[in-house]
């Protein structure tokens, strides 16, 4: 039904249509310009337009001959595409002839410059590289900025102009997209929605109905990729995209831009109705992926800086908010950016917030669904407020997440005082900074970040999972088993995982817990893995802070270090103590302002390792973190732990508390096809049991186990006895 | 003269003057309490007071059997004597007799318990040891506050109690102070002044002259020790005190508070206009060791997180404001410690701030001489304020500093962005976390961070200044050369030690350009070390932040670390990487939103070594940051160095520029009796040539050097030609 409506609507574009039409239109350029003065964000995002076009025309205009992947002509023709769409905006908005002329003499330098161009001489590859970038990704990116600026100052363009610009780098960057490089203009995935819109939003400024097609519908308009199709497969029926959060930022600004454009040109789509509004479902769950400090959660390929504050983000949120139904909400959000577009969009939002039209935007307990269906298992996110502070916790049980996803099935990580306190180490790259390869991937992200061992959750053998092979992980997602966050002092999700190691079945379950008992919600961690061979599982915990405590017998490295092995992450990770222990594991550490206690389950054969990140690093990639790694040599084993915040620390006025966590021991009590068992004990009498079914999560069902004398009963998925 | 017209003031004390008498007096609080509801900063003081008192109330009293250093019945002692001096204020304040009962009640128990204490399990020696803490410096603390308490309630016990508490507990802990601890009492050094101090105050609060006395003169009455003395001896003439600045903030509090209770009892003594007011210039001069974040610079033992606001800077600045002249100035800083003293002092910065008399403070470039005669060399403190951000460099060429000083002669540390980019490590210490060694000094700290090698400055032979000796430290300091601070452009200072190795003799000289050639001031830094015998010369740089490029060629000790060394802090630098270079040394890390790059002159026999602190350090006591040293082999070398800030990286809008720096070469052209000649070339055809006079630093003195076929000629200590 939905593609049977889409047919009927290739309508030829309006030639006599006024421009700009693309982001902005020449109506929404002039209302921009009339709220000058008495819409504060607005003025402000203006003031900063147009003091990028100050600085430029107080420089000399340069457009270097492309040399480097990070450097100053990668830089360059980065800041030049920036300050041609500003320029353009500008020049919708004043009709001041120094912003056309400005765009008009660097395209004509570019014209002059794109067609001495091969490819970039630091390409990876002819399929990746491009021209004036070193790879294609980049110079989608200059084209959609510079197909909004043409749009603008077209008609203060002279014929004999237009027509060199267009034939000499414009058609001819379209061309080399749909052409040599259609595979990847075709493909799913976060550059090919670069490349479409791109294509589509030059086709739109050129009024070629034919280039628009190709990026609707794939190169040989079959649906089979394009834009729509990408709407259709990237997102899960949620809004979820399947690379995580990272890449959801980068990958949604397109999205967003072309939708506004499609909007404009070809209103008949109702592209913000379709799929559902899938395009502001992607947006609002997009904010649900921050970290309480307002950071994109890092899992996958992902640099942790990123923060909602992204000018993509800015872009993105003013276009929903505009055009996805107003949500107030987001205006929450604008507020803390700062900042809007330079659009109609822009100015809905910069005006509604002035007229204090904001509701905070609800942070929530959510389950984000991956895979087109939403049946690719999901990432569950925990989230808890007691006083003003918010805890996070993120378990992975989702989908390979393309070729920036980790083999990081079944880890997890928790957010507290707006920190990491168990951290997900992020990727291995140093984005932009020319020193360290060009500001690209380096090699350690592929030796080390992507590597199960270096995420929380369990090696087996030591081995990635999947062997490593990302084209494995996508054949099969994580899967769910439960997820139930409706009752505010008792969380729990649990996900699975049995494809990713042959002949070990995997489930993890979380449970973050408010109580009385403790000043912060606890973490209880039940991870089981099942096997009918012994293997050896090893389960980090990468803490941040400073250790103060364990209850481990070690032997310390002191006087040489050596990894702890040679390969799929190991060779990248110093032993610096290790030691044997039985019946409880305890190691606390000190973070900012707070102590942390991970207490754990151990038998006689558990391992304790104390590693820190950095063997194996001759260039200085790393950040050199440590992590406590649980290791244990068996058929089956239950990981059973408990994360206790507690205390306080406060070096100014010398005040600590509490440094001793109040939990003592835990438990496994019983572990069985039925179910697991676990007992967490403490100070003050303290007593609670946890269990966890580990067949079907149905909740009707009464599950009984008898273990050590005792009869346990519950029924549903999981139950807490406190 | 000074003692002369001391010795006449040895009045009676006025049994009948209205209690309390001490910080505060009756009329202070009288005042205090009517002016509740007008002066914001006083109201939230006293409802944080109020709120205080209101969960003691809430809670059980307890005065625990003392038994540990850092635990639950150190912590509770604190606690309780913080909770009797706030009653005691809030019944002066209001008369309410539940905060009388308060105190009595605790008093009591106090006296119960007292008697039945020895020595506390947990102290180190009889010497240092007390019976309700650790250390009879918690002890003597506990005593200042409960000699207020005491006297705010005096008048609400019966004559039994008053006997009672008296005789069991406060008479007894200041006999113990003034008998078995009279070495103690009548040192020079800051336990001796919380020990003078709560002699003092309870012998105000007891009207007991003969206590009163033996505080400001000593338990001998001769002068020799005592509050009078430390005032004379702990004191540069400009008021810097020699432990340094985390000292300082402690040292200072018992000086104004019992300042003020001598002023208050004995006004004809004119305690604040002592020495030229020593007392103002000292806290002064305190709040001038501030780094640009508003933390004490770390040098010596120091824990690096404290701050302005720590409670003693409160009382001891309010103190200074109100009874030192009413320096605006100190009101800026008062509002950012956001919280005044509940005294009269503290009602006239809450008053005057609300009256918005403040001023902004003006931090700046200064010579912190050492020494009670200003002679024994100094810390140089050179500031720059380009835009809005301030650079500081801290050269030390001071004293020993006492039992908390390091061999750090010449070391020197580097603020930017308020943060540091060349650290000092600090001591090694996590106050008062009970699991660390209960928060007392670890065994690194001796091992690690006292020793030269973990300092920036130059190690002779991998062995310490000194040879490890406080004692030695103390009989020679460090001696100025020039300090010259009149030209914001260019600011150099120097110093020279030459007795910390036998038969070396060293000069550092730093210079803080600011220049068009530069978006922020660079650093030149010229150390000289000459010797008539070879030696092994080591000079680290302990930068923060992410390496991200380098000159030298390195072997990296990937596959396993061994220790730089076995001994004088050696141990626990492991090895990373080293390499040979001759001609230029450059190697650039990334800082949060900059780049720095050092550039070193290096000649043949130049080995650059990266390492990290961490080896040897069984019980996760250190930080594992790293550095990297330049070692060279000779009988006198000279390290020529820049260091330069340069670009911009911001990874949020994914922005970086300049990761390369401008100047690419240092070359030392000349080094001999006369002067150093020193030049720095880089990109634009950039040269600049710093010269610096070896000999006597007088600025009148004509220096001419021959070297290279080229003369240098300079009038006075140092020049710079740009």
């Amino acid at each position: 039904m939905r593609l049977l409506a889409l047919l009927f609507v290739m309508t030829t574009l309006a030639a006599g249509q006024p421009r700009p039409s693309l982001v902005i239109t020449h109506s929404e350029a002039q209302a921009m310009h009339a709220a000058l003065g008495s819409v504060p964000l607005l003025d402000s995002t203006y003031a900063r337009a147009r003091a990028l076009l100050e600085d430029a025309f107080a420089k000399p205009m340069d457009v270097p001959r492309p040399v480097d992947a990070g450097g100053y002509t990668h830089e360059r023709h980065k800041l030049n595409y920036t300050q041609m769409q500003t320029a353009g905006v500008l020049y919708a908005m004043t009709g001041e002839p120094r912003y056309a002329q400005f765009v008009r003499d660097m395209l004509l330098l570019y014209a002059e410059l794109y067609p001495t161009l091969g490819l970039h001489p630091k390409a990876n590859s002819e399929e990746s590289g491009g021209r004036l970038f070193w790879q294609t990704l980049n110079e989608t990116v200059w084209l959609v900025h510079v197909a909004q600026a043409y749009d603008c100052v077209y008609e203060a363009l002279a014929p004999a102009e237009r027509l060199r610009i267009e034939n000499s780098v414009l058609r001819p960057m379209a061309g080399y997209f749909t052409g040599p490089h259609a595979a990847e203009h075709d493909r799913i995935h976060n550059h090919g929605t670069w490349m479409v819109t791109s294509v589509g939003m030059l086709g739109f400024a050129l009024r070629d109905a034919d280039l628009v097609d190709k990026a609707l519908f794939g190169t040989k308009k079959d649906r089979k990729g394009g834009f729509v199709r990408q709407l259709d497969l990237l997102f899960s029926p949620d809004g979820y995209y399947t690379e995580g959060p990272y890449y959801t930022r980068y990958a949604l600004m397109p999205f967003y831009l072309f939708a506004q454009a499609i909007d404009h040109n070809r209103p008949e789509m109702h592209i913000f109705a379709y799929r559902d509004s899938i395009l502001a479902k992607a947006l609002t769950i997009g904010v649900q992926q921050l970290t309480p400090a307002g950071r994109f959660i890092p899992y996958n390929d992902a640099l942790k800086e990123m923060a909602i504050t992204a000018k993509e983000m800015v872009s993105s949120l003013d276009v929903t908010y505009a055009r996805g139904g107003h949500n107030p909400q987001l205006l929450d959000i604008a507020e803390r950016q700062g900042v809007v577009m330079l659009s109609g969009a822009g100015l809905e939002v910069a005006r509604d917030i002035a007229a204090r039209k904001q509701h905070p935007f609800r942070f929530a307990s959510v389950e984000l669904l991956d895979g087109p269906e939403g049946k690719s298992g999901a990432v569950g996110l925990l989230r808890a407020f007691p006083a003003n502070e918010q805890s996070l916790l993120v378990l992975k049980y989702a989908a390979q997440g393309m070729g920036h996803g980790h083999f990081d099935r079944l880890g997890f990580s928790l957010y507290e005082q707006e920190r990491e306190v168990i951290q997900d180490y992020g990727s291995v790259r140093f984005i932009n900074v020319e020193p360290k390869f060009g500001g690209r991937y380096l090699e350690e992200n592929r030796t080390w970040s992507k590597q199960t061992i270096a995420h929380n959750t369990v090696t087996v053998d030591e081995r990635s999972q999947f062997e490593g092979s990302t084209a494995a992980g996508e054949k099969s997602p994580g899967v769910r088993h439960f997820f139930a966050a409706g009752d505010a002092a008792v969380q729990v999700m649990s996900g699975r995982e049995s494809a990713a190691y042959s002949g070990v079945q995997m489930q993890r379950t979380m449970a973050l817990v408010q109580s009385p008992m403790f000043s912060r919600p606890v973490v209880i961690d039940v991870f089981r893995c099942v096997s009918a061979a012994s293997h050896t599982y090893d389960l980090p915990f990468y803490y941040m802070g400073q250790l103060v405590n364990t209850s481990v017998r070690y032997d310390a490295a002191t006087a040489m270090r050596t990894p702890l092995g040679t390969r799929d992450g190991y060779q990248h990770l110093w032993r610096e103590a290790s030691g044997r222990t039985d019946g409880t594991v305890q190691f606390s550490w000190l973070q900012h302002r707070r102590y942390y206690t991970v207490t754990s389950a151990a038998d006689s054969g558990t391992e304790v390792l104390f590693v820190r990140i950095g063997a194996n690093d001759p260039n200085f990639n790393l950040r050199n973190e440590p992590a406590v790694i649980l290791r244990r040599a068996a058929r089956s084993s239950v990981f059973a732990s408990v994360i206790e915040p507690h205390g306080e620390f406060e070096p100014v006025q010398e005040i600590s508390n509490d440094a001793q966590p109040r939990v003592q021991n835990v438990r496994v009590i019983a572990a069985t096809e039925e179910g697991t068992v676990v007992e967490v004990t403490g100070k003050g009498a303290f007593r609670w049991r946890f269990m966890v079914a580990n067949g079907a999560a149905d909740p009707t069902v009464r599950h009984t186990i008898e273990a050590a004398g005792e009869l346990f009963s519950w029924t549903g998925p999981w139950a807490l006895q406190q």
